[in-house]
């Protein structure tokens, strides 16, 4: 470890936006800090990452990132508490995720050492972008492409990592309201559904528009062949709490393995919340909302935390959700957002100090 | 038509790189010609195009293409014939499919003088890098990417579109073999396997490696819910010949609506030979080679023309196909080729005199 972390070179901005930016009002994801971290892989091997001011990238036109989505990415968290200590929130699995997602993508897997020494030599260098107004995050995203060259479609034979950061408030204002999709679908049976890959994402921005054109923020995805069965939302995993339990579905070859989804999974467990992880219809949970027994629904992911739903669309009926006093939606997303901020004990080992 | 086409700026290259290469050697889309065509997408409105000399692309590091793989793209050749005329083979198609792409994965689509004065200004200035050696063309690979920025997973504000050129030679060398995968698949229904989305291909890579490994050129993709029925090789749409008929599977929002593929299949019926469009199921093709009546298999796509299939894999078994003297695929692809380099009357309309 020791090693690549010596060996990460810093190049400083000559000046900061910092001054530029009001931390109060800050949206999610549009301004970026100053540096960013860049690791190229060629002639087979992975480079030392190094830390340089944040600026644009010069590609040839026929890298294969433009013409074949060669891409995955992930979504992380810094938080700064009271004491200016700076924390993430298991970033080892992200580098796993990461990974996983490569393999799928046939994209060379990252050491864990060049992402986490490179991760943390930007942060450091970065570090007063951190954030520290309420529900405020530096919001840090890894990602790796093609840019490898030519027209042949076969996997490239050089990428580029890159880390860049940006301060963020929430993802979603205020709750959301979904719609079950039954026409388009989000990925296939032994696709790449469960990878953070790029053409994911493109592919729901269409029918996701569809859905904002009738008044819903975002889609629940259903699988592809029967449409029974929800699955995720695309940027959230997706909870359902009929009376006490909460219910999820079982993450598969279509659906993402969300680090916020499994962390709300184990807390509930320890708040005594019963949760079963399990395939869950929609005609269950229509049946549920129509006979009172539905209480809550909430998406889960890095970006919007838990964001409530307040209601949903399927086959042109609408269905609202009740207004709980004591959601589990609210007491979940304090009790990780607590453990994020180091503001309670962290018993499950998640906190990583920087 | 006029206004465009006359509103085009052409920058020329300083010095011209033709001088470097062997036409009598091309590989397939490694060798880019002296110029490109640019378009940008910008305050809601294609910008006019531009033909400017091949250079690199500079981008933020936020554009969505490297995180959300908001891409699609096409394939097109140009053939010169014995005279020095210059051909394109159904470029409107071309044109109306990458909207077709486009519009699923949420990008603005491109008005047809654009694409076609835009196509037709470059191939005036790069026109001596079209080839005239035996199987060779200049293949055009325009393509449509979101340089829009920033980490909300959202459709991008900002789009280029290029056209970019490379003399080629064949894309396959010699006869391909070919896995039929049961494991993974290529896309689901209600997906965008119909379109040509960037993301479509990387999905493609590593089980295309595995299939590599065992010692395949190509995988024949399954349907992803039963793996019964053949859909296509991902490259290329597929072709069984079974006793004297020529069977390939429907389009779908699961299979590309090849241009090869439509042709061959009017051709094929315009020979007289019996064609069926309609699913077929990998038993069926299995039971074929076995009982003898399998008399052939090929793909056929823009890059790869024809492409006769010697043999395929199929649960651990292997399947020969017999060699033919007077095959469908020969025949078929010398029908094609002698339209597409004017040697032969073009009865269909589908040449196009640039």
């Amino acid at each position: 470890m020791d090693t690549i972390a010596n060996a990460i070179t810093i190049e400083r901005a000559k000046t900061s936006k910092i001054d530029q930016v009001d931390f109060n009002n800050l949206a999610f994801g549009k301004v970026l800090t100053d540096h960013m971290l860049v690791c190229d892989y060629k002639n087979g091997a992975w480079e030392t990452p190094k830390v340089v001011p944040y600026q644009p990238i010069t590609l040839d036109p026929s890298a294969k990132i433009f013409h074949y989505g060669q891409s995955v990415f992930e979504g992380m968290k810094a938080y700064k508490d009271s004491e200016e200590n700076v924390w993430l929130f298991r970033p080892l699995d992200n580098h796993k995720r990461i990974n996983i997602s490569s393999k799928r993508l046939a994209i060379p897997e990252i050491p864990e050492d060049y992402f986490m020494e490179g991760l943390k030599a930007l942060l450091k260098v970065d570090e007063q972008w951190i954030p520290t107004s309420e529900g405020s995050s530096l919001y840090i995203r890894p990602f790796i492409f093609a840019t490898g060259t030519g027209f042949h479609a076969s996997p490239a034979d050089e990428y580029k990592m890159i880390i860049a950061c940006a301060p963020s408030g929430s993802y979603f204002a205020g709750k959301v309201k979904v719609l079950i999709e039954e026409t388009y679908s989000r990925s296939a049976n032994g696709g790449v559904g469960f990878a953070k890959a790029g053409g994911n994402y493109a592919g729901q921005f269409y029918p996701t528009q569809l859905a904002v054109e009738k008044g819903y923020n975002q889609v629940i995805w259903t699988d592809d062949n029967t449409h029974e069965y929800i699955e995720e939302a695309g940027a959230m995993n997706i909870f359902i709490r009929i009376n006490d339990t909460l219910i999820t579905s079982p993450t598969s070859d279509r659906i993402l393995d969300g680090i916020t989804r499994k962390s709300i999974i184990e807390i509930a467990k320890d708040e005594n919340i019963p949760v079963e992880v399990r395939k869950i219809t929609v005609s269950e949970v229509v049946e549920a909302s129509k006979n009172g027994s539905l209480k809550e629904m909430f998406g889960a992911g890095t970006a919007a935390v838990i964001s409530p739903i307040s209601g949903f669309g399927y086959r042109n009926e609408e269905y609202d959700l009740p207004e709980l006093e004591n959601s589990y939606a609210a007491l979940l997303k304090k009790r990780i957002t607590d453990i994020q901020y180091n503001k309670v004990e962290d018993k499950f080992g998640w906190r990583y100090k920087l």
